[in-house]
């Protein structure tokens, strides 16, 4: 029966069918029915420009797109059964819409091939995912926005290396977030323009001689136009790629606040509080309340760039045109965009339900000599040093502060004269984070109110 | 619902269950399933130990061991309800076994946590495959040994660049690929040794302070010893990562011969025909046989390497013990490892219907110049020639052969005369493929009784 | 020294100074002073904003301008000398400035960081690389258009699964690849603009409270905006990610037509003939033409990818803002970009100087039942057959003439019949090479008359 | 010139010498005179055996081999000039030795070819790399063992998701990296074994005519036996992917602790200080103490990983036997493996010096309810609860305690029977950390009895 159904695709050459492996490795109706809607949607475009040209006759064009909508259906109610003998989901598609409509259906395939089809389809799925990436980035960075404006003068440690390097503010820390965001976001649209060409029509590789009008069906199927060069059109997967290493860009940012959230939930840090929903306790530890969403998000650019990497690898050194080694795109590139909108979800309920905990914040903010820049810099401008002697001199006041045991404000205007005689008492309005933060003015500075433009600013843009 | 279970899992502390996206990002039943027998395997023998340590009753580990294999039975006549609430196979089957066996059941997690269960099962897993692999990849050692006996003296192109360098006898050329499957088989075997330490009793991370015995679990679960550290016990994915490295490094030499078969399956070259039953037909070009089996076995290699890729990243820079991030080991390992099984699978059974077109083979081995070498040794030998001058010789009479149309057997002596006058007829003797070849006896060289040898070596190994 | 070298730096905390394998591992002047020109660019931009912001007096501001070049000149003219105790270019520079001008140069850093300026100094270098990468791209598909106008017409096979699969032009597939280059060039493109914006102003992270002009640096530099958040500024690496992704892609592309260069130029081939300024020679085979730059190019997309793999992992779940780890970014890009340079220039030079051998590609072209497709097509066409009927009609006859021996054109009339008895000897025109490229007129077919007209379009274009 | 010196190696056929770029794509010579110890080595190995053999003459062989120590001496001493138009580092000294030998230079090449020399200077530097690795990682247990000596029985809290889960000794978290660091050992261990096979006599791939003895030239070469197959010996590179694969697994385990260390240094954790020689001040704020060294070597599992990743894109599909595009081995692996052992040594250094805060670590070890599983342990133990209701009780207790503020220790026994009325008095013995870490005694379990025994088994290994 399996040699049946074969020969009855490949037609009457071959002397034997594959056998079971051949069948497991060759056979992709296992993931590549997550096509089925875009492959219906290409056939039924095709089949409309295949009357519109006179290829067709309008009748046999309307029983087969009707066709493709009773199976369609059949698909989306799970009343379909899909079979491994015929492959793929383009064969099950078109056989069951023999059984539907009987000889029309053998017409469907005229001017067109597996190797454009399977293009097309790809091509619709993954401009799907693109248009659902860019969704999901975009209510993240609502929520970053949101959590910007509750906190926009909240105050915080700015940290290099982990270590406390400036007082900065929260909401300047959530709108970091969403620049790389929206960088991510610009990416996936640039991707999307660049994508949105339909390789149909371009048939098996040549083209075809067929009067067939490929503008049509680039119109009806939204691309922007048909691809320019039918070879490329079937041999192509920069899409795919591009969207792969998008994602994988975007995962990372991802990466960074997954590990900040992870660390910021520590006992140690105790910066915020995530909501029982996106923590997990532990089976053997009942005191633990784990984040496990943030390490679950953390782990996601593995997988995606993993995908990343295997496709990459495949499309390695493949000469023209369409080799059987390009099945492999799909259930990666499947994963990656699963993962991707997962891991965009999840981020953003976390965002929008953790807590700030400002206290600790602020008090974090205040020690570990946050301020000494803040001094350094009003050595320079108090009393025009160069700024690598009001290094110098800053340098002195934290490790005489750190002997003693203090923080800066704590040291006496006595003990600073004792590193340089010009200091006044002025310097002190230097020293305390709120001050600190409310000075760092320049564009794109941490000050409250630079903050709070560029939350404006955001909210126009989304 | 949800909320009620997840609290019974985590203890009284939670206020709200996970919502929706949480579960979907959370819950690994999905795919953990797929550890079942070996968290029994591993629960079974934790209770035997609880018993003979006096930990659990003799009657309360009976039941519990007699419980699960009836969650065993359950889970593989399919009559098992995963739930994804209880998150992953562990609580599963614990939950059933409740539902089985009532209070017994709360007491088999006595003296271990899901840390360690998890690393154990995961590690039995990998085992299996392991040796599923030693096993796939001996038994292509042995096609590739069939195919060299066939033809331990037949001639072919050794190539270079893809250019013909020298006449080799096509066992030769199998046997270049059993060298590569012996070290992968090695790779494996290392690799298993490595990692057969059992992890179970590691608990959450600390040990426990029942008195348990690891090296009764270890040694009933076929492991050489319990793991030495329990931290690193239920931290560690090495074995792992190594699985995947060590499959990587095979699915590279996969590809590589896979490669050869595109190349020597197309018209121009037509070095050896597949069978059908390792081909496929075109939708749109009949007269098509491609050699899919050949370009999907040459694509595993990014989608296993994708796994290793993902994998590592997961793991870097994480801190000790367990973090959630780790989850997103299993279902590259599973991949990965069902795909290496599968190109595997496929590999031998196309190497074992293939056939070499013997006199293409010949053919393409005298043509080329390809006894060049064969001339600049003679050279060497006979006329005591430095190497480098006689390399120099032979290029001119290549360029002379070749502004003739001709080859280096259809010059006449005095053609070469006039090159170098000292070369007498007997250099005719080495410029015939079959005599190239046989004249390679240094070890591991080309020579049919060098091969033989090889042949016989390996099949003592099997 | 060293001590007091670093001390002098990092102000006077410190107790000691970096030995040797900290200094080993922490130096980067190594190789970050590949960016001296630009490191310098960005550092007159910062003067003469101080300037004019009245933040520093003119004439300071022009002894560091003036000190600057004298700087730059001492660096291009080799007559630098620098110190790894100096860590990076920022500080080796501003050393010697102090050399030369004296206590001015300690007021150059005022109202910036390390952060932004190495930020800023690498972006410009990553801005100048894409811009050469265009240049490159540009220089390459040009070299592809040539070579597809000499041949527009010739006729080649086509592949699929390396197997003929129907006759196209020599100009339909080189023109093929100007697609992808085109692609690939509005890559670049894209990236370009989106990284176009300056980190310099953002300090260590904060901003400042110095009353900077951000636009105006810039400005200067020819950035289209200042970046507008800070933190951000000095913790992206975006830009080196996209360019190593888009530079991934391009070199995937490259790869691909190397590997056609490789099999092509094989003796069973023949399809091209590379010159001899592109290939090599053989230290044992002196009758070898080895095409080694088409290998190191298709092995270019390994190290390229290698170094997007590098910078993606370190900067997986780094916090904010810098951390030590993304100074491994540069070696990474400097790597990839010299090697993208490198080979785009090499492919632009072999297929400059590639030789196409029209005889072997029209002979190849024609057998091997090419023309199968043209006749099922025509059996569509002519005899109103549904598409998959004409298939197995074909597939019967492909099978005889196999059986034969001989190709498509090769059976009569009277054979055709016998398989259906409606086929007249019109059949007999679509069997022809010429005539099956010539009839595929659809929009990016390979008909000489389309190919012509992307050609057209492509030199209008560029 | 470039002309001349290319025919000179190359033979007289080709008309052109390579141009500019092809001299920057092709040559080796910037980078692979690194091998030069490993390739004179090697050629004197090969002259001496083709004395022994008869092949060349003695006075000839000692020519050679005196001629190349001069090379290596010239070479070592700097005195060498390196020449691009001669490629590769083989081409290098074979020239010089023939400016100084004269005609028997010319000899040397006898019987081998740059494929089978190249195999084998790679592998004998990848092995010396294997042998340093192997020593730097010695270096490195011993220090996280001297650490461990130290702290054997201090406590510091054991995490799982970042999170206190219960408390530990610093001795069993030192050894945890014991055990990956000796699983990294076996790994290189296993590598060297394997790939102990020396190509040298394989030739260019068939083997030789000559009567060689490859016995004679592994032995010389300290390798275990002459590769079995020549072709395999001069296509293979899993050596320099497996040095990869355990070197990228190696600097996982290195991130791993990286990260720690950065997390432990940040003002939050304060359980380590890193001393001032691995540690680095900001230019902008004086009072900063970066970690720089744990950061860069958290970032070199990028560095090392993107290398494996090129050479396993670089290999993949290569028919065989050797391709051009295996000449992008060598810089990657020896970039991994430079920055492998500066990372080791780092990482060595850090160890040292650091000292763990032991108050710190105690204070925090006892905080966040971290006995939780003590007191559950407790109820299974002293109440005969089952542990999933001992763990529920537990919940509530924790739940109690964080709502008053207050650890678990603090409950009154009132408190805790109001949970459940059979708790005793005796539950306080188990709540104190010290008691925690000693009654975990269970084979690899923290009590510091246990761990000063792995402490003693690994002084005894090493």
């Amino acid at each position: 029966m399996t040699k049946d159904t074969s020969n009855q695709m490949w037609g009457g050459r071959f002397a034997a069918g594959p056998d079971a492996i051949m069948e497991a490795i060759n056979a992709s109706i296992g993931y590549d029915q997550r096509m089925a809607a875009q492959d219906i949607e290409g056939s039924r475009a095709h089949a409309a420009m295949l009357a519109k040209t006179g290829i067709l006759t309008d009748s046999d064009a309307e029983a087969i797109r009707e066709g493709l909508l009773t199976v369609l259906s059949e698909i989306e109610t799970g009343n379909f059964e899909f079979s491994a003998a015929l492959e793929d989901i383009h064969m099950n598609v078109e056989a069951r819409l023999k059984e539907i409509i009987g000889e029309p259906a053998g017409r469907l395939h005229t001017g067109r091939s597996r190797n454009d089809q399977v293009a097309t389809d790809f091509k619709l799925w993954v401009r799907d995912q693109i248009d659902a990436a860019i969704q999901g980035i975009s209510a993240l960075i609502r929520a970053f926005v949101a959590q910007a404006e509750v906190g926009a003068d909240w105050v915080m440690p700015g940290f290099t290396h982990l270590q406390t390097a400036q007082p900065v503010t929260w909401g300047h820390h959530m709108m970091a977030y969403v620049e790389m965001l929206g960088r991510d976001l610009s990416r996936f649209q640039d991707a999307r323009a660049r994508m949105n060409e339909s390789p149909l029509g371009a048939a098996a590789l040549a083209g075809t001689s067929f009067p067939i009008d490929r503008e049509m069906t680039a119109k009806a199927l939204r691309f922007d136009r048909p691809a320019a060069n039918s070879l490329d059109a079937v041999a192509d997967r920069d899409f795919a790629l591009e969207f792969l290493s998008a994602s994988s860009i975007c995962a990372m940012h991802l990466s960074r606040f997954a590990e900040e959230l992870v660390i910021w939930s520590s006992a140690q840090f105790r910066f915020v509080t995530l909501s029982d929903r996106f923590s997990t306790g532990s089976s053997i530890m009942p005191q633990k309340k784990n984040p496990d969403a943030a390490e679950l998000i953390r782990a996601k650019i593995g997988r995606i760039f993993g995908a990343n990497t295997a496709l990459l690898m495949v499309m390695k050194g493949l000469p023209l045109t369409y080799s059987k080694d390009m099945q492999e795109d799909k259930e990666q590139v499947f994963d990656a965009a699963d993962n991707l909108m997962l891991a965009l979800a999840a981020m953003e309920g976390m965002v929008k339900d953790m807590t700030a905990n400002r206290d600790s914040l602020e008090a974090a903010a205040g020690s570990g000599f946050s301020t000494a820049t803040d001094l350094a810099d009003w050595l320079v401008r108090a009393l025009n040093m160069p700024f690598r002697d009001a290094h110098h001199v800053t340098g002195t006041l934290v490790a005489m502060a750190e002997a003693r045991g203090c923080d800066l404000p704590d040291l006496t205007l006595e003990d600073m004269k004792s590193v340089h005689s010009a200091i006044t008492a002025d310097v002190f309005d230097v020293l305390g984070v709120h001050n600190s933060v409310a000075s760092r003015l320049s564009y794109g500075g941490t000050a409250p109110e630079r903050v709070r433009e560029q939350i404006a600013r955001w909210k126009e843009v989304l």
